[in-house]
């Protein structure tokens, strides 16, 4: 079996928009959609842009999908060809995960339309397909291939003004309509027979004609190459498109891209023996979340359905900096610099969206979209029964988001070494973050206890909560971390003296010290710590029985309005996430009551749920269930899997946090990595499944690999290898 | 026209929930049901029990229903007549106010039965009905009247263990299900005509059948007693009933119950002259409010639908307090002390709610029963399209109860003089809900300011606000009120010493005195208040656009799921509330620019609201807008107003809090009465309708009449006179 590699036979437009998601090409600067060369709307192709957004009149803001520039479409003899909308004999898709390339085949009789084609990695604005068509026949072959600008948006359109050149570059070019950003997009190509070229362009785009008689049996072979850019990148994107025709040829880029891909999984891959499907699940879900790793930019992050379309808005959740940032900051950590900076930058509005809400620090977006930007609004849910839209309190309630962002500053620090992040905005985040909480603390008059009130923890469903457990976790490591940077910077107290003065932080300092120790902390009942006050109160029953009592498959079951809002049912980890991300505040004894407790009581409507059970599962030896965790985690955008809707609002993609997760349970889990000091240790619980385990581990300057494997005996034997 | 009756023609059973509470009989110890005698459950007949509770199963605590000892059934030559299931020709009934006496007559062809009746206010177990039949043929009368078992309930059942007695009176018993209160009734008849009596009982209860054959034109005339007593009352009920034999015949029962109607109307009656429509509706008004006053007890409240059924549980809200409180403080304080008698009796209840949530002091009930019981769940509406009960949040977060317990006890010191009532636990009730408040707040550690977080104002549409504008007002009122105590007791400091020292109050007192300047003062836009932080966030839209969002009439407005939480209709007073109750915290022009501003946004969705936005009419003049909302008010219990659903709960009946606004409106607005230490003074706002409008004030030892009317020049005079 090859463990690199997925491929399925047939076609089933039923499928497109998973297939769009599992076959996605995509290098950080933009996504490929894997719908076919020919693809209409209706089988959802997309070139979607990361860090580009906009808003078409009152509906969601969302990145912006590009035209389409490797749009190709075949006729043989004045029949056109197009999956979808003609029969087909045969048809067979493919994506490589070690470097990045999609391929499909499809038969479709007299023709037969074979392609191959990725987002190149090191030249991130580049996309380059190589078609190929082969004749059945003798008779005439017409390729029309060229830039479309039909193109498919969730809540669009969102580019106008199109101005399209021909030429040996095709060119298109359009504007934003909420900002006016420039997108330019080009096409280019080469090809190995003769044929006669005209252009044309109607309100669906720019395009070749390239007519060409074949014998049967010949096989022709085009060549294209696409370019994109937008006026955020460069100054002058329309030239820069124009340059895709001084590039080398496709081998030559294909060589690179290959090798850009090699030097990303040598610094990531976990190689696993055991189990082939495993294997490949986890190929897949590293793939899937190195593709969307925004490598090409100091400081970007990555949406929560990466750039598989414009689900979520585009926006940037705590899923970066607690789901995918481990991966990242044990293997590439500059790619982990990269999402940390992006919340540097967008500390200002955090501190707009705080005080727009009376309180003072950062409160950092829920759904954040550039510049910081809330992109998530008081209503995300459509009621199924009303259509009207329903009150969600996502965007005012979730406070951990900017705890989470410093546990994510921190751990970059602790496992880095590297202390600039902070010097250079960290530590000014920090502060402001903890200052919100003093803020937004609730303090009792009387005892003089501190609460978090009127919150949301991780679990969605019961919303308006006071003192989550794991939101006053989080937020009390927040202000630990607040007052712990001056022993980070005792070597430079002017940094930390510049910084109190400038925030004008010597009060708030003194109140955070005091209200350290007086946050609440949780309730328990036999070890089990309560989710927030009051949820043992709820109604005690089965996920069965709340889900019999839906009445239609699409209800939002959150919410005092769903099914599971007033039940101790629960979407997915909250008390089990603060045990998997402080595993040294609880004894194994305490892991074992919550887990019991906890997990029977999970939906799992979350791909962030599944990874903080199978952590904590595996810590327990609960083996067999970490690696069924394990399984549904990394396999997730092989299978398609995880819910499609929340009420109606169409939720598909692909799960960069459950490929985060993936890594986590293997790596953290499974190996039981830990950093000490800087230097790794492993404290393995391989499952039975497993013979071994191997993954390379960075650590600021320095390089190890970990291998963790059984001996024929049956024992679980380990190394940790300092490369030079 | 006669002010002081009202009747109807013709019989619709879709109209028989209606008459029952419109029709109704009552005397604070109990209501009887304007239903006719023969009246089966679908009719809705009932004598509702004042103060005696019962659960079943796990539906909603509601008011114990007696068996009704008035039934009484006529046949003629072996047919049988009631109204609703045979034709009849001819019926009217109706009530008169002055007297609380029913009356029905029913022409069924071959017979007419004529009947009156009353719930002497006098002997408050006693029912008395004159039953008469005329006959227009001759043949043979066979009445069967006793006690009926067959009791309609909405919650239902809750009497259990029946046992009937036949005898010269007819008794039953049974107990209640979940507490064992024994629950007895007798009847009793005299008749002016010979017949052969049997007596016979089933489980329908236990009846006599008196045969009598008649000539034509015959009247036959049956006096009917019964007699209603409960465990809670006495130690032998059943023997108490039996004494019904030894009371004197009806006319003289009912000359003591006249007489002591006499005595409410000449302490309370507010007489009007231009307009017989709203004397009438004064007069029906005032009945309803006086006919469920406790006068039989010492320490009892009024349910929010009085007596006329079970609806809301028969539990005492608000509405005692702030709606039914004012009329009795101002005209019969000795029902006044008795409803806050029952708060101060209930404080236990009130100590323990607190506690169940995590704070100290007194949360009263939302819905009190017995012993302060809370009989609010926390599931009062049910979902029209799942019929899935909806999470309210009326039980926990309508904090502003206990405040508003607190303004009355003031209140009733202020107008009446009288200390004893805080010397007897009124002022424990003060600092206790103080107490409460102090541990609810919700203070910020870097400003020192004081919210109250995630509460619910009157406004119900609403949940879940911080800083409700009315409620941080009230919250204000009960601190000063407890700090003010030691003021009132000055020449007494042994009483407050000992009341602190057994409180344990000395620190608490120095945080209220700390607490009171800090608790968050409302925003205003252009003098205009905002209900809530963030009211004006919201959406901005006209009630009618809100109803036209509506997908089915019944459902529930409120929440973040109704059509109105969202936005900025609301469904009653709140701010404008804040205004009536607080008038010399603002200017006319404060008054005038908020009710510009929300009245257009209220929805008037509840009996507590028109009275508010009435008041604060009066004082800015809008006379005729004030006319209109007292009319509506005042007439409420004659036309049949107000919802009459909430979600999928009937929520009819009558309107006590109406009739005590109507009385507000009537005495506070159009005289503008405001007692100055103890003197009653009048700022007359009298609306073009009325020419004058008298009636009497009780303050303290003294009584006054007030007396206020336009002269033929068109001034308005008024006098205040005190009586000998």
């Amino acid at each position: 079996m090859d463990t690199w590699s997925y491929s399925i036979l047939g076609f089933d437009p039923a499928r497109a928009a998973l297939d769009g998601s599992r076959f996605l090409c995509a290098n950080g600067y933009m996504g490929l959609r894997g719908a076919p060369e020919e693809a209409g709307r209706e089988l959802y192709p997309a070139v979607t842009l990361a860090g580009v957004y906009d808003q078409y009149r009152d509906k969601w803001r969302e990145p912006v999908n590009a035209p389409h520039a490797l749009f190709a479409r075949t006729s043989f003899n004045g029949k056109e060809y197009a999956l979808g909308a003609e029969p087909h004999e045969a048809h067979r898709c493919g994506l490589d995960y070690r470097h990045g390339v999609y391929c499909r085949e499809t038969d479709f009789g007299p023709v037969t339309v074979r392609s191959e084609r990725f987002a190149s990695l090191p030249l991130c604005h580049l996309l380059a397909d190589r078609y190929q068509v082969t004749a059945h026949e003798d008779g005439e072959v017409v390729i029309r291939c060229g830039i479309s600008t039909d193109i498919w948006d969730i809540n669009g359109p969102h580019l106008f003004d199109f101005r399209l050149d021909e030429g040996e570059v095709l060119t298109a070019r359009a504007v934003t309509g909420q900002k006016g950003i420039l997108v330019a997009v080009s096409q280019y190509v080469q090809r190995d027979f003769d044929a006669e070229e005209r252009q044309v362009q109607d309100e669906t785009g720019v395009f070749r004609l390239l007519h060409c008689p074949v014998k049967k049996g010949q096989i022709l072979t085009l060549d294209i190459f696409a370019a994109v850019y937008t006026s955020l990148d460069v100054l002058d994107p329309l030239e820069r498109c124009a340059e895709v025709r001084h590039l080398t040829g496709y081998e030559a880029l294909k060589t690179q891209h290959a090798a850009a891909w090699e030097g990303v999984w040598r610094r990531s891959e976990i190689q696993i023996e055991g189990d082939d499907e495993a294997a490949r699940a986890l190929h897949a879900s590293q793939y899937h979340l190195n593709c969307v790793a925004p490598r090409h930019a100091l400081s970007m992050s990555i949406p929560a359905r990466g750039l598989s379309g414009q689900t979520y808005k585009g926006a940037i959740f705590w899923d970066s900096e607690i789901f995918f940032f481990p991966m990242f900051v044990h293997t590439q950590p500059g790619v982990a610099r990269s999402l940390l900076r992006y919340r540097i930058e967008t500390l200002p509005g955090a501190l707009k969206k705080a005080a727009e809400y009376g309180y003072r620090g950062a409160f950092y977006a829920w759904e954040s979209q550039e510049g910081g930007e809330e992109g998530c609004t008081n209503f995300n849910v459509v009621d199924v029964f009303t259509h009207r839209p329903v009150r969600t309190y996502f965007r005012d309630k979730q406070i951990h988001i900017s705890a989470d962002i410093v546990y994510a500053l921190r751990q970059y620090y602790e496992i880095t070494g590297d202390r600039t992040l902070l010097e250079e905005g960290g530590a000014e985040v920090i502060l402001q973050c903890a200052r919100f909480y003093l803020s937004r603390a609730n303090a009792h008059l009387d005892t003089g206890d501190v609460d978090f009130a009127d919150v949301i923890g991780p679990d969605e469903y019961h919303e308006r909560v006071t003192n989550n457990a794991f939101t006053n976790r989080m937020i009390r490591h927040c202000v630990e971390s607040a007052l712990g940077l001056k022993q980070i910077f005792a070597d430079d107290p002017g940094m930390m003296d510049g910084l109190m003065k400038k925030l004008d932080y010597e009060k708030d300092w003194a109140l955070l010290s005091r209200m350290y120790g007086r946050i609440r902390a949780p309730q328990t009942r036999d070890s089990v710590i309560e989710q927030f006050d009051g949820y043992f109160r709820l109604e005690d029953c089965s996920l069965q029985t709340v889900r019999g009592r839906l009445c239609d498959p699409k209800e939002y079951w959150g919410g005092d309005h769903g099914v599971a809002g007033t039940t101790e049912i629960i979407k997915q980890a909250d008390v089990i996430a603060m045990l998997a991300l402080f595993p040294e505040d609880f004894s194994d004894a305490d892991v074992r009551a919550n887990w019991a407790y906890y997990e029977p009581r999970t939906e799992h409507g979350s791909s962030l749920s599944a990874c903080m059970y199978a952590l904590t599962a595996c810590r327990i030896g609960r083996l067999e269930e970490a690696w069924q965790l394990f399984m549904k985690t990394a396999s997730i955008d092989i299978v398609g899997g995880g819910k499609q809707w929340a009420g109606e609002i169409y939720i598909g993609g692909t799960h960069p946090a459950s490929n985060g997760g993936a890594w986590m349970i293997a790596a953290l889990g499974f190996a039981g990595l830990r950093m000490r000091s800087g230097v790794p240790e492993v404290h393995p619980r391989l499952p039975r499944q497993l013979k071994r385990l191997t993954f390379p581990v960075t650590a600021g300057e320095k390089r190890y690999v970990i291998d963790v494997r059984r001996t024929e005996s049956g024992e679980t034997e380990y190394s940790v290898t300092e490369m030079g």
